[in-house]
Order: C-alpha cells, then structure tokens, then sequence
C-alpha cells in the first residue's frame, strides 16, 4: 500500500506526522512525502523543512492521499498542479483524506461537493462555500473521502482509517504501538468545550483560527 | 525562548513534532532542530528527513531541551558527543524534557539518577538500571526534568511544560489552537488498558516495545 503525504509551503507539522506515524507504521506500507516540486519543504512556524520524496506527477495512484493544513493552504485553493493532480487521483485512491484546513483545499479542487465533511473549527463554515456539508464531528466519512479536525485530530482519523483499512485488531496494535491514551491537561481543545476566555486569548496569541 | 528538539538517526517523528508544535506556537519562542552534525537526519521509519538548523555545539544554553524516542535510540546509549552535551546544557535549561524511550538517553547520560520518570510502556523498567524510578503516568515531573510516555504523550507532557512555562491560559489558547480534544477510536493505547491479545499482535506486528 502507497499513502501519499502532500507538503506545501507553510505546512502545519503535526498535521501530516500523526497520520504519518500511524499509516506508515502499518505492515506493507510504503508512506511517501510528495509536493509539486522536489526539495525541501518549510512548515508554517519556519522551523521545520522536510524531505520531498517524490514529486506529485511521480505518484500516479496512491491508495491513500493525506492533505494537512496551516498557514500556508491559503495559498493552495487556487487551481494549479496540486488540484489537477488530486482531481486526478481522486480516482484511483482506496482514500482520500484531510487534517484541519487541507479539507478546503479538497473542498476547492471541486472533491467534496455534495460531501459531509470537517475542518479546523475555525474554518469549518468554510466547507459550505464550496458545496460541501460542514460537520462538527472530529473524525467524517463519506463514500472515501476521510477529513479531520484540527491539527491533532489527524491521529485520530488515521488510527479509524487504519481500522478500515486492516481491521480493528491491526489498528488497536498500532494504537499501543504509539501509546495513544491521551490525558489532556486542559478542556479547552475543542470550539464547544473552551471557555470564551480561551477563545478570545487564542485570537489575542495567534490572530487565527 | 529557545527550545532544541534533539535528532539522531532512527528518531520516532511523532516524538519530536508533538512537542515542536506545542512547544514551538508559544510567543517569543524559537524552536530549532539540533542534531551532532549538520544536514538531514532520517527516521525510524525511513520515510521522513528533517533539516538540522544547528549542531548541538551552536545550542549552548538552550532553556528547553527536547529528547525523543525511536529504533536509533539505542545507538545513543554510549558515551560521546550527544551525552556529553546533555550535561553540559543541563545546568542552563529551564527544562529537560523527554518523550518516549528519549528518558533511557537522559538516564544513559546520568541524568536521572534518583528522579521518578516515564517512558514508553514497553522500556520503562530499564529505566531503574540508571537510578532512575520508573513511574506508570503519563507525565512525570521531577525538578526540572519533565518526561512523557510512549510516542503521542509528547503532546500532553508540552501542554503540561507551556503551562509551567507560560501559565494555563496560554496553554489553554495553544491547546485550542491546535484541537486537542482526542477522542481515541480504541481503548488500546496503554499497556493498563489493552487486552492480552492487542499486545500479543504488537509484539506479532511490530517486534517490539
């Protein structure tokens, strides 16, 4: 199995390493970083650069494909080769899936029309303009399209894809292989259990969302 | 603020980027990627290289110091450039941290004799062979060493440091920031809750632990 791993300039880091800590770990799977060009590629904070493996012309049929999220999706929903090359994917994928905002970048390249499907929080209105169904679960599917939350969420949606795609039994190994048996230290991390003062300090610190 | 996120050959990516993103969205913070030679280090898995941004000699006083797990951690065991810097920042750092079998290098570098710590699941008894007591949580705090549990507990042992470092507030805004409200798809993630068969499939999968 092939899991293609999209980079883009501006990247959010754990957006794309939760899933890839969790499908690449899966037996007989090769999990590749693919961007449009070949390289190296910066995260949203700078302080990240990672590898490109494969340029996207080079991986023509993925099983699974990965979009994550960050600064840097603005400026990837314009049509141009990422899009054209999802589009062209789309096909022969077993999933296609999302992490945060990468799911407006499925959105814009015309993939979730019609389509239940989630985001960052703070973006998840964002979804309707393209047609598809905002819904604010941490983990949606819809005929083989699987988008997650934000950023952390990614853990969450590949530990269910990899339930999908190898059974429970394989999916719950690879759940104590990485210890997942999270202990948050606070409430705040959802839109719905924050307090308004988290909200409006998270806008006051990073003046996004 | 000046965080160093350790790299050496066969690093587990989850380990350092849970952290990274915690860790590195706080304000006035710089988080750089250190390793004992310059260039790309790859990871466990092969997949993954990430640029160093300086050699452990240019991070002289770094106020937090990240170390991670992986298959290359044992061969970080032995005396020489990497342990030899861990005690020379030692004193400087605010905090020294691990994250998964990142505690068995600390230890390895004589830096947890007499202090409770974590490990992953699997490693956490070797942790006595160092003078170290090896306690079952999640995040465990002692004097300035603050390490965290197999793999994904990085996230939890960061927002557990930004909230010491920072206050609860700004850990609250960061957590929101980044949707940690996991909500595992099994009950499988910690060695407590797992059943006998789930950890005889790791073992069967994997080959370790």
């Amino acid at each position: 199995m092939q899991v293609a791993i999209v980079l883009y300039p501006g990247f959010t880091a754990l957006d794309v390493i939760g899933p890839y800590e969790v499908l690449g770990r899966l037996p007989d799977t090769e999990a590749v970083f693919v961007a449009e060009t070949p390289g190296a590629v910066r995260n949203d904070l700078g302080g990240l650069s990672v590898g490109v493996v494969a340029r996207l012309d080079d991986v023509p049929a993925p099983d699974v494909v990965v979009v994550g999220g960050g600064s840097g999706q603005a400026d990837q929903m314009s049509d141009g080769p990422l899009h054209a090359w999802l589009r062209r994917v789309d096909g022969p994928t077993t999933w296609m899936t999302s992490v945060c905002t990468g799911s407006l970048i499925l959105a814009a390249a015309g993939l979730l029309g019609g389509r239940r499907a989630t985001s960052h929080w703070g973006a998840l209105d964002q979804l309707a303009g393209f047609g598809a169904t905002p819904v604010n679960e941490r983990v949606v599917i819809d005929g083989h399209y699987a988008t997650g939350a934000g950023v952390s969420a990614g853990i969450d949606m590949a530990l269910t894809l990899a339930g999908l795609l190898r059974g429970d039994d394989v999916a719950r190994a690879v759940q104590l292989l990485i210890e997942y048996a999270p202990r948050p230290p606070y409430g705040s991390g959802s839109r719905d259990t924050a307090s308004p003062e988290d909200v409006e300090k998270m806008f006051t610190l990073f003046a996004q969302g």
